[in-house]
């Protein structure tokens, strides 16, 4: 089995990210996060939000609507060249990707193929009553837009000085022809982001910052620098909006591919949707009174590809004891990083007896107001520790026969599998310390 | 002024929520959470998923796409009877909301009505390259198919045992036809969902126990309780699937309308889903070995509507003390509960001197660690205050020219505006105790 294999198993056996709609056979590349991919996705997202946006005075977030005015994306040039180039089968009217076919004849009847075509990303709907031209919405192919469109709303409303961040998260769709690799390329997916808004004299300056604190993300989330690389997009294969964009590519198992953007995007948003709207959208600067457009930085995080690479940097087979001196047995183990961890602390008491949990069921009551705990009474204590390990619980809190008299419990490290006797008393403190180092 | 339209102006003005693509003049009833609603909103969705999630034993998350197989909503009834009843105009062909009209021509044109139809709510669009029946899929029209879905591989990986809950959080999309009054009805709102499982036999136990939460939830967020009342829904007038349902409803400026759901599911969809499906659904007594389907209650929050109920709730006109002795004036002030506040704290140099940006500066790098701060040092202090409390910040502190000489601010309380000089050492132990006091 393959790394990648290994992860969609875990990740399905575990409850991490499952096919969407299984039942009925699924559909097609949609993945649903089960009860641990939920709060993994959560914390990353969380930290996200609280790194960039609510530790810094520079930075505000906005939450906008999916669908916005159809003219949004007719001056953001959506409409005309957010485009993949297909060509479709004569006979059996199959679509591909134009670069991505390998020989003359249908892939999937054999038929003629006709003439390479542009096929918009944008997923179409209907507002209203009729389904009709004038009806006729996108769902977002992006953030970014919102973020533009809302510019003078957010300056008027927070009164920001030059430069800063407007941020946003949430659900972007892309009518994808071929998507695929799990959770990789998927046709509805989480991003995060933000427009940076500066001086355009500045933008280098402001461009490499960001570029160095996307790096110290990447680190944050336990991604070894080894293991992505960034990659300069040269003039004639960047965006139409961008003036310079970098790649930062991660070595997944199925090749290195794009995992976050860093764009400079000029004022080309902001100039379209001035001109497009008749609104005045620049920044007067507050000691010259000069009115100009700000330029923009956009630095973009996948989120459900932070996922998947946090899953894969986490992933180790090593050998560990077992219960019989100096035997060895393999285990899997998630080395999230703690702060992402799903569940912070498991409580197992060694067994089902009432003279445990009357210990064990206060201890997990206290803990779970502060952090998420698991709490499993099934089997050897063997089984219980792979079992956290496989789903990157940090610590262990065994429960023995030991603590009515010592009052005393073991807290066993997750990577060290080291084992330390607390008191109980204070095990609260112990491991709020051990969150902390982060 | 109604209280709605000063909600409605506060929320634009400070930047809680502003129209959607208003720039291109707006998008019928479409909203965007700005930096203070964003932060709003964030702080109620992740307090939900603490207290219905994370701190609970018998609950846990999921995710899911928001595009499903077409055939989830086939099955769950959606596609036949998710409709408002209809009527068009034949000359101009506008429709409206057949139980809504007053009059038999249309209101639009004068034109003639035709017969009622029936309007599905479901959002139409199109997944791979063709726009056809075969490509149709819907945007989810309710959370709750989804942890119905999803039920054996939740149950397979996580092993819960009866009763316990699938908590949800997400974007909704519904094509209303007569959406408005601000956020209260819009075409995709967030929903907040759990469908509860149990044996049939105690479904009545569990829907009052999840009512008395409901109530609890509410008291929470500082709703009071005789703005809202429990409307029992009769036979005839609930949903499809449902064998009892309870309506909170709340007393909005524009009248008594829901807010909150409770419904009792039985086991209709689990039931639908497998026997449309061919999937086996049931449940396995892990002591008899009993195989059934689990029985549903099913609470439903909506998130914007819980964001206007707590703006509706705080606002507060007062009169207040000016820095002149004796004077009154009105203020207007949000008493959000502290949790729930955008900002917890805005630190107030009582000048833009250095010798007091000095002093102000650290304590708020400090303290934006823990907690989202606000900084101003434009204006008056006495304007300065009235701002924070327009926002609802609980707590401001003041660095004057005294602070150098003894080490200590004034932190001025939003509600009280009670004032005390605290030593700088202890501000941090001061507000976090005054915060954990919810």
């Amino acid at each position: 089995m393959d790394l990648m294999e290994k992860i969609t198993h875990l990740a399905k056996r575990r409850g991490f990210i499952f096919a969407g709609s299984d039942i009925y056979g699924g559909l097609a590349n949609s993945w649903d996060y089960g009860p641990l991919g939920t709060e993994l996705k959560k914390n990353i997202k969380d930290e996200w939000w609280r790194r960039f946006v609510r530790e810094r005075i520079d930075m505000v977030g906005i939450d906008a609507a999916l669908v916005m005015s159809p003219k949004v994306w007719e001056a953001s040039g959506h409409v005309k060249q957010f485009s993949d180039p297909l060509v479709e089968c004569k006979k059996c009217h199959m679509r591909f990707r134009a670069d991505q076919i390998e020989k003359d004849a249908c892939a999937s009847c054999g038929g003629e193929l006709g003439a390479e075509k542009q096929f918009n990303l944008l997923f179409k709907t209907f507002l209203g009553a009729t389904e009709d031209a004038q009806s006729q919405a996108y769902l977002r192919g992006e953030l970014a837009q919102a973020m533009f469109v809302d510019f003078p709303a957010v300056l008027q409303a927070v009164r920001r000085r030059l430069p800063f961040g407007i941020a946003s998260q949430g659900r972007v769709f892309r009518n994808e022809i071929t998507p695929g690799n799990f959770i990789f390329r998927t046709r509805e997916f989480d991003l995060m982001e933000f427009e940076y808004f500066v001086r355009e004299a500045e933008w280098q300056k402001h461009f490499e910052y960001w570029l160095e604190e996307m790096h110290a993300w990447l680190a944050h989330c336990g991604v070894k620098k080894e293991h992505y690389y960034v990659h300069e997009i040269e003039d004639g294969e960047r965006a139409h909006y961008s003036k310079r964009t970098i790649d930062i590519e991660y070595d997944y198992p199925f090749g290195r591919k794009e995992l976050y953007g860093l764009a400079y995007r000029t004022d080309f948003d902001l100039k379209n949707h001035m001109e497009s709207s008749g609104r005045d959208m620049r920044y007067t600067d507050p000691e010259t009174g000069d009115k100009f457009l700000p330029h923009v930085i956009e630095p973009t995080f996948g989120l459900d590809r932070t996922v998947l690479v946090a899953m894969l940097e986490a992933y180790h087979e090593e050998d560990a004891p077992t219960a019989e001196e100096g035997e060895k047995e393999p285990r899997i183990v998630m080395k999230f990083p703690s702060w992402m961890a799903p569940y912070k602390v498991a409580i197992l008491p060694l067994s089902k007896k009432e003279e445990l949990a009357k210990i064990a069921e206060p201890l997990y009551a206290d803990l779970r107001k502060s952090y998420m705990c698991d709490y499993d009474e099934t089997q050897s204590i063997g089984k219980r520790y792979r079992r956290q390990d496989e789903i990157g619980t940090p610590f262990c809190i065994t429960v023995d026969f030991e603590t009515a008299k010592d009052n005393a419990v073991t807290v066993r490290d997750r990577d060290t599998m080291a084992q330390e006797r607390i008191k109980i008393a204070d095990v609260r403190e112990y491991i709020a310390k051990k969150l902390t180092v982060k």
